[in-house]
């Protein structure tokens, strides 16, 4: 693990590592903030952050403006990169598949199958090294993320909830099975086989698994220009017939980048901050 | 004028806007966040941003974090790029010359001269802009800024007193005449005659204008990779030498860039209105 990059910010520091990843057979950087009661080596909770489409793990350092209160509140922030990187590592013919778009799963599929194992790489990989290597509460580790990071987190969650105690998304693909992206992402990484997208679509491991946490936070900007590959009404339908408790929050007037993640990125933060500091 | 980006933001709006400018014989961008309050027609405080080098109008905006709490303090954020910017205007041989270094003055020697006019640009015809486009209290303007931006704002600061009502920088170039950064670039935009460089350098102004404002805030890094181009101490003596008040506060660790000024921003934020909105 080597420090790349280090800036005192809020008293902590945000930082950026590399790693040489055995699933991803390649480096990849995540960054971490660490709020000064870290520093000074007191156990803190921790948040995953997984972003969306096209972006690093520099966007939400830079684009969410949570060190303020992840600072005030003593949370570690956690933001990995999108998806595999290298000139080995295949691309797509558009911005929303491949490079920049790994939809936190293993492809099945040739040629992604070689490096497109993003859930392994944050699971198996990223989350033990995390726990060794700074002082994190092993009970106190949530997840968030936008977009298809929504996506990320919310089936993460789903699969792994003994690893997350709290969870929350600002504009998620709910249900990638149905939409656009996820269709031709799940295509391509694995094969055409619908069946087997269950096991990686928000919306599918609701039903099939229940009620997991004690409650989901969502917020979703009413003119989000990609309202129509998201799908909250149908996640939220899929939450109450199984009696999972989800606050879904419709903002009149914000679409889907980062200004309208700022708007809100506190309130997600509060919201982690209650269920994982008990 | 023409509207090229708009994004809801803490229930303000977070604007992009292109003119042609007169001074700049190009068309220039400027980011304009307004907070709610003035949706609503009401008359606010405003603050300028001038960034540093290499920068834009979208820099502040991204990485300064200074939406929320102006969002709550009802202030409107202005931030012009850097540099005229087109495939006619002049370039230089490094990041610190040219576009994206147009230090907030106006050239008199060629190339330079044709494009870079940054300080009639902001003066005379981006400020009255600003006043007739957006409801701004014409008594309620300050000014602040980072870097070649500190230095900007130190002097317009200096220059225009009956303009601005608060003036703030972080880690501003402070006597431009002696730091390699100025001398490169004065001598370039303004020539070889060191005596014409006294009048766009903020110590030189203090000394020649003395006391303008009630009260000045500089925050510096201590851990800053430019601090020898800086000179805070030589600014603090010569804002001593004429009774001007300073409060500059060097802080331990943080170094240069814009996660040290998001860890101090909503300082400035609060010390402008607290001047401005008596």
């Amino acid at each position: 693990m080597e420090l790349v990059q280090k800036n005192k910010c809020f008293d902590g520091e945000q930082r950026v590592y590399q790693i040489n990843s055995k699933f991803l057979k390649n480096p990849t950087k995540f960054s971490v903030f660490l709020p000064s009661q870290a520093l000074e080596g007191q156990k803190c909770i921790a948040l995953y952050y997984l972003a969306g489409l096209t972006c690093t793990e520099e966007t939400f350092v830079i684009k969410a403006h949570a060190q303020r209160l992840a600072a005030q509140l003593g949370i570690i922030l956690i933001a990995p990169d999108t998806s595999p990187r290298g000139d080995d590592v295949a691309v797509g013919d558009s911005w929303d598949i491949g490079q920049g778009a790994g939809f936190y799963l293993n492809a099945t599929q040739a040629p992604w199958a070689e490096h497109y194992q993003m859930e392994s790489y944050l699971i198996q990989e990223l989350y033990p090294l995390v726990l060794t290597s700074f002082p994190v509460q092993d009970d106190g580790i949530g997840i968030f993320g936008h977009s298809m990071g929504g996506h990320g987190t919310l089936t993460l969650a789903w699969k792994y909830p003994d690893l997350f105690k709290s969870v929350s998304a600002f504009a998620p693909i709910c249900a990638p099975s149905i939409c656009p992206w996820g269709e031709k992402a799940f295509s391509a990484y694995l094969g055409e086989d619908r069946e087997l997208w269950k096991a990686h679509d928000a919306n599918e491991l609701v039903k099939a698994k229940g009620a997991l946490y004690h409650e989901v936070l969502i917020d979703q900007g009413v003119a989000d220009q990609f309202y129509a590959q998201l799908n909250p009404a149908l996640f939220a339908e899929s939450c109450k017939a199984v009696g999972q408790k989800l606050t879904l929050r419709e903002h009149e007037g914000y679409d889907h980048g980062y200004f309208f993640i700022q708007s809100f990125i506190d309130d997600h933060l509060q919201f982690h901050a209650l269920q994982l500091q008990n």
